[in-house]
């Protein structure tokens, strides 16, 4: 017997069929002889219905009075998929994050988990119901509702897993797993039967939009093994584990990209950190996040910086710096929307030389131009023009991890 | 500067625009220079909506469940009010049950509120803060969500009035007051600008439906001035007043009538209280309230009970009866559903005499037979073949209630 957490997202709980669907999924798993907590999301369609009766009123709503209203998502389908369960001859319980004391700081619309409380849970658990918790929500410290953001039922489900020390966290989504890349741009693609969660935690941050990356790093925070799966086709889907024996044997594990983002760069700035200082300063003091920088130095003591920001950021971001050009001394000013990120991650990049060059060949192959490069002990990342992304993708595919590749 | 509850019913905030509505008369009460404390329904229907998304899954969901999720209407409807205030300028919370902390027994979908607490909107008052309160809905000692049934926000509304000790609560709907009678029947019928609490107390319980009989009898518990007035025409509407000497000249103030009244007869039983304990207790054991209660004593001993019992429980009150007929040594069990019942009202009733007369005379010169008669202080009822009832309604107000009557 384990103990489970059974996280489903929107488009698992999308109408009555998913909901039915869902409670037999859930019962089946009860049946086997486990202990469930069920962590659930909206139904797919329903926050953004929500949010656009708020927008009716006031484009920028309250923030306050916008978590309050978003989050009956959530209780909507608890209620629902209690009533599921219970018609199904089992004992079930909704519970609203107040009920469970889901404590979170108080940035409505982005609210970090900051406590769950085990007693209640622990309480249902003992008295063989199957606790059906809100994703996506908490309570401040006052009491207010708040809304924990993008990814927000998925973090709910780690820190109530961590928080009972479930033996696995399990993330019902619409698609089966971790893949090797997306199918939609890679037919070949391949799902993982198993990814560190070191090489998760880069994917995720890279693009890869199977799992939210604080929901991966609150795993990781709290050691609670995850696992990826489809709640359309129940199967094995993709543990995510702890275990670095583990590691697979291929030296890359997946390839992630991200097309949101955009490349600003300064160009013609004296030399001296406080220029660089200056520029960060601006970024930060107006909420912006810098994903890749670069700098390169130019004889005469210049130095030309690139840096990308996500497409939501871009313009502002482009508006801030020539406001401060002449204060940062810079000689101009530009920016490039249309491009792309594309990266490699494998723990085995950690033991196996060549890699690197094996990533440029495969680009330079396909004449794709490279216009910055990062890189970390477990990934390749690389900015190229957003036209050759799939490309890019398919050419890395198959030169990592193409069985004849 | 009076402290006012104001409570808009489901209509009165039944779109967008009605919110914006009804923000603009709460904000006009605030500039008036008084404090105000608003309780909302759902948007009208919302509730049916989620009520019919449960009875997709189970025809008879769980009550625990229910409550969760038909809860979610009101805490849409009070952050969208919030925001629309908000965007006026004007500093406004929405606040649930247990964010007030209203607290009721565990009587799921019918439950009764046991205590308001007045610290945390006494808190919002003195932050000069528009609190705007989730009708319908209380938690349990155990912190369950629990709504309170038919006519729930105005009794959450006169309840919260009276824990906050407000001057007036005033419930806005879609009419603009108490009328002398339904003027879907009779045209002639007038709003009344004053009706006494025990006058109100007797309309409501004989079938007007402006005001649901618990929100007057927590009225009545409390001493809370009610008031009911449009939210689409705002005007002075009724004042349901606790001085007898606002008493209005007129000797009957209301004529009220209610279509969901059932007859049933129990004919030939023998003489003895005993038979109709055993009856009014195999009513009591299943639930069912009885209204009107007659008894008509022969010759040779036998007694003919006849009784009305509202609409829902007509055919489960003539079925029990008949299972236990020998066990009542009944010579007959008989039903007539097709009855109304109509009566007039009035505080004058208790110092004129000769009301009866006029009224049973009103009601022969149409050749109205009546079938059942029950009278109090201040009002008199009758039941009479439902066909009839408009034409009772009319020549009733005619007698009493028209200028010329």
């Amino acid at each position: 017997m384990a103990l489970i957490v059974q996280k489903f997202g929107g488009t698992s709980v999308g109408s009555i069929e998913r909901i039915e669907a869902v409670a037999d999924l859930v019962v089946k798993t009860r049946q086997q002889g486990h202990q469930v907590v069920v962590v659930l999301s909206a139904m797919s369609g329903e926050t953004n219905r929500l949010i656009n009766l708020a927008k009716q009123i006031d484009t920028r709503p309250s923030s306050r009075e916008l978590d309050v209203l978003i989050s009956t998502g959530e209780q909507v389908s608890v209620s629902l998929l209690a009533m599921a369960i219970i018609k199904r001859g089992h004992s079930a319980v909704s519970l609203l994050a107040d009920q469970v004391n889901i404590l979170t700081d108080n940035m409505f619309g982005k609210a970090r988990i900051a406590e769950v409380a085990a007693t209640r849970l622990k309480h249902e658990l003992e008295h063989n119901r199957i606790a059906i918790i809100a994703g996506f929500q908490g309570r401040d410290i006052e009491g207010n509702i708040t809304t924990l953001g993008r990814g927000g039922t998925d973090t709910s489900a780690v820190e109530i897993a961590a928080a009972i020390k479930a033996d696995e966290c399990q993330i019902y989504t619409d698609v089966d797993g971790v893949y090797t890349t997306d199918p939609r741009v890679e037919p070949n693609a391949r799902r993982m039967s198993q990814v560190t969660f070191a090489e998760m935690l880069e994917l995720a941050s890279l693009g890869a939009k199977v799992l939210h990356i604080r929901s991966v790093e609150a795993a990781g925070r709290h050691n609670v093994p995850l696992r990826v799966l489809s709640s359309f086709n129940p199967d094995e889907g993709t543990l995510i584990s702890f275990e670095e024996n583990d590691m697979p044997s291929k030296v890359v594990s997946g390839i992630a990209f991200n097309r949101d983002e955009c490349l600003i760069k300064v160009d013609g700035v004296p030399s001296g950190t406080q220029y660089l200082s200056k520029i960060l300063k601006l970024f930060a003091d107006n909420g912006i996040e810098i994903d890749m920088i670069n700098q390169v130095n130019h004889i005469f003591e210049k130095i030309d910086y690139a840096f990308t920001v996500h497409s939501n950021d871009y313009l502002q971001a482009l508006e801030l710096l020539s406001e401060d050009q002449a204060q940062l001394s810079a000689q101009n000013i530009s920016g490039l929307p249309t491009v792309a990120k594309v990266s490699a991650v494998g723990m085995g990049m950690k033991s196996h030389s060549g890699v690197a060059s094996l990533f440029f060949d495969a680009l330079a192959q396909e004449n794709i131009n490279v216009v910055l490069v990062s890189t970390s002990e477990i990934k390749i990342s690389v900015l190229i023009d957003e036209k050759y992304l799939e490309l890019a993708v398919r050419a890395l595919h198959k030169a990592f991890l193409t069985e004849n590749g």
